[in-house]
């Protein structure tokens, strides 16, 4: 996770691979956005899908960040943990990961067609087939939300796999070592208890469970 | 995730109680550290630790973000994912999240005992139970590693939980809403191939696999 470990393992995996970098930013849900304003530097979770080579955020056009992200040039980094990595010295311990950094400047989508179709992105990002069972956006709530886009032509990613590098003369030390994968997983759906309409989980929801 | 849900639904929930960033940050293992140097932001993931009212942070030397935080203000942010909201609007899709937000000058730790104190503190945290299995640090890896320290005494903490907050007329509509748990979860521990001592493996790190 660090320098010391980044790529280092894995120096003949491109880090500016169009693929990998699809597939990171298709598996993640939360992206970190880095903002610099007059006080410093500030950063904000928030969710975000990929379209083709642009991401999506979005937001209330409150939002300091997004007012701010349409000026300046911001960083958008998303991390996937993927394991723990037990080397035989404290000093060799990492953690697996697949990460993706993107620099540019966001620009606001105006549009209603497209802000909308970029909105229905964003819900199939997060719930895929969720999108036909929704009543349809209004007027109100399309104006209520600013949507950003941003290119991903310059991303790179940073990536380690595999397990423990430690000193040659380590791997012969009564320690065990290894890797303990790490995973998002999805628990059952849980109904919401507010509802007036007595309906089925949705095999979108259910689905989530399986990945 | 974004300003529109953000304490929205528990604003008695207090952004700076303790324990709650306390809890937060010890749930966590990567956070999201922003620079922001001459050339705009940048935004890092890396492992941290917290002991008392600091995190830790350490890297390679070489590593340009220890360079530079250093020697201005960063951002640190920690972000858990708990949940996604399924509501009856794409509006009011939103994610169940514990996020804690750090401002703050990290300063070098250059004092040895100090600085291998939270190193252990640094691997107790990503493995409990593992520093005593570990050969020592030597003075070369300790003088290998930039640690630095960060007060987290004005954190803050923001927190989603609970259901789909819908407009009123929408509870009525037949569409399937709720929560969709998520967590991160460890699988079995995978013995490092090129281990050349016959080893079982050991109860701190089944421990992971059952948290």
């Amino acid at each position: 996770m660090t320098d010391r470990t980044t790529l280092k393992r894995l120096p003949e995996r491109g880090s500016h691979d169009r693929e990998t970098i699809h597939e990171i930013l298709d598996a993640g849900l939360v992206c970190h956005v880095g903002i610099a304003d007059d006080d410093g530097p500030v950063v904000i979770p928030t969710l975000y899908a990929r379209d083709g080579e642009i991401i999506v955020l979005h937001g209330s056009p409150a939002s300091r960040m997004l007012r701010t992200a349409r000026t300046r040039e911001v960083c958008v980094t998303v991390t996937l943990t993927d394991g723990l990595v037990l080397a035989r010295s404290a000093f060799h311990h990492s953690m697996n990961y697949r990460s993706v950094r993107i620099f540019g400047t966001p620009e606001e989508v105006t549009d209603d067609a497209e802000k909308t179709r970029l909105l229905d992105v964003l819900v199939e990002h997060l719930v895929p087939g969720r999108n036909p069972a929704l009543r349809p956006m209004t007027r109100n709530e399309r104006k209520g939300t600013t949507v950003l886009r941003m290119g991903i032509e310059t991303a790179t990613a940073k990536i380690r796999t595999g397990g423990p590098v430690d000193d040659e003369e380590d791997y012969a030390l009564p320690i065990w070592a290894g890797v303990v994968p790490m995973s998002i997983t999805y628990g059952a759906p849980e109904t919401d208890p507010k509802s007036k309409v007595d309906l089925p989980v949705p095999d979108h929801a259910h689905a989530l469970s399986r990945r």
